[in-house]
């Protein structure tokens, strides 16, 4: 492995030192390089090993503890307490049963921010015309704000079920009365950078990482019926796809 | 829609305010809200509406013109050029076989780091015994680095096609030699913040939101056979998923 700590940490850039070796420990700890249970290195030994001074490493390392992933002993040293690769909890699942079902499970408790009647997003390609009711939420579980969605339903259907679209999560209200209404969906996740509301919502810093899922559910006439713009801190998200590289459709054209 | 930019700008943070005012801006353009070719609102016009002041707006517009999202004009106005959304091209598939053609019609050029013999690496579940041949790779497409790479093949599979498996991307070569050795593969993706390794090697600073795509192929007895450990400049990714609520299995008994 290529290794130039010392240059990368001094390359020109807009945050502080302390930050970036923050991060660069922080690594270290997801990787597992450092275990659960085990101790870091000294501080002295950090200072050498990356040539920075003795407030920097100090200031990194208050900042992993605030985080809940290293305890500092006096006399003891530096033991890591939490594991940094844990923190990605949040499975998003790539079919449908499962998405609906993993909202069923997380208990959501949310706050509506705010809510109407109009038309869909620009962002939704392929749009259909027509009236939706939409929604603006924060998701809680686990005292932990973990997203924020701004979900749209066709005027129609929410009108035949609003009790139940106002006091649940919406996809599992979907699935459970308008079932024959989605023939096909579609997710986009993207990564981008929280602005101003996401950043305070979300309780990050703006800039911060955020996860994007844009959901589409169209029904047999490919009218879209349901959307959902989903923000997500990025650092907790975790997206598993299993494959089956021997059944899928164009395994046998593939062949040799 | 609650907005309080004013106290989320001034908000205590470690990041400068200009830096702060851009990711904001940005992400006005990320959602559309000023297309492109459009004008977006002049320099004292941002001033009253964020109150800060004109040298941090001036910063923030000098980092996104740098970025080649917008242009000014002298005396006509500050124009936005580039496409925010547009910056999400590095499809990643969720099944297998467009994993395989993605990397195939990337046109992938790649530098190798390094390479050897050993064992997996900690953070595969479910370990094999056994020796890996092993590669690690920066890919590049179109003059950007867009991810580093770290491949472990088992050695008995990697010993019969070695000089293709160097020559070339690792799972086209898995997939047209090796087909019956893989059964089943999963892939977890997370986001975290780049350390050095990645930061110097993608072009990003440290901190960054980099995307990790862990790929583990299995044979039908549960031998791992390849496991990939992908970093991918976050801005980049794009993960999209088709649903087929109305096929999937469960569906019935899901139906009431």
């Amino acid at each position: 492995m290529i290794e130039n700590l010392h240059t990368a940490l001094r390359k020109q850039s807009r945050l502080p030192l302390s930050l970036k070796l923050k991060y660069v420990l922080r690594a270290r700890l997801e990787r597992g390089e450092w275990a659960v249970g085990t101790r870091i290195p000294t501080l002295l030994e950090l200072v050498a090993e990356y040539g920075v001074s003795r407030a920097t490493v100090r200031a990194a390392l208050d900042e992993l503890e605030q985080e809940g992933l290293i305890q500092r002993t006096r006399g003891k040293g530096t033991f890591v307490i939490g594991d940094a690769a844990k923190e990605h909890w949040l499975m998003l699942p790539t079919d449908w049963q499962s998405l609906v079902r993993h909202i069923e499970q997380l208990k959501v408790r949310f706050v509506t921010l705010d809510s109407g009647v109009g038309p869909l997003p620009l962002e939704v390609p392929e749009q259909s015309a027509g009236s939706y009711w939409w929604t603006l939420r924060v998701n809680w579980t686990d005292h932990i704000p973990y997203s924020i969605n701004t979900v749209y339903v066709a005027k129609r259907l929410a009108d035949l079920k609003k009790a139940e679209f106002e006091a649940e999560p919406v996809l599992p209200v979907m699935n459970r009365y308008f079932r024959e209404e989605l023939h096909s969906a579609t997710q986009v996740l993207t990564i981008r950078a929280a602005d101003a509301l996401a950043a305070r919502t979300l309780h990050l810093e703006i800039g911060t990482a955020v996860a994007q899922a844009l959901r589409v559910a169209r029904n047999a006439d490919q009218e879209v019926v349901y959307v959902a713009r989903v923000l997500y801190p990025a650092k907790y998200l975790s997206v598993e796809t299993r494959f089956h590289p021997g059944i899928e459709p164009g395994t046998l054209a593939n062949t040799h």
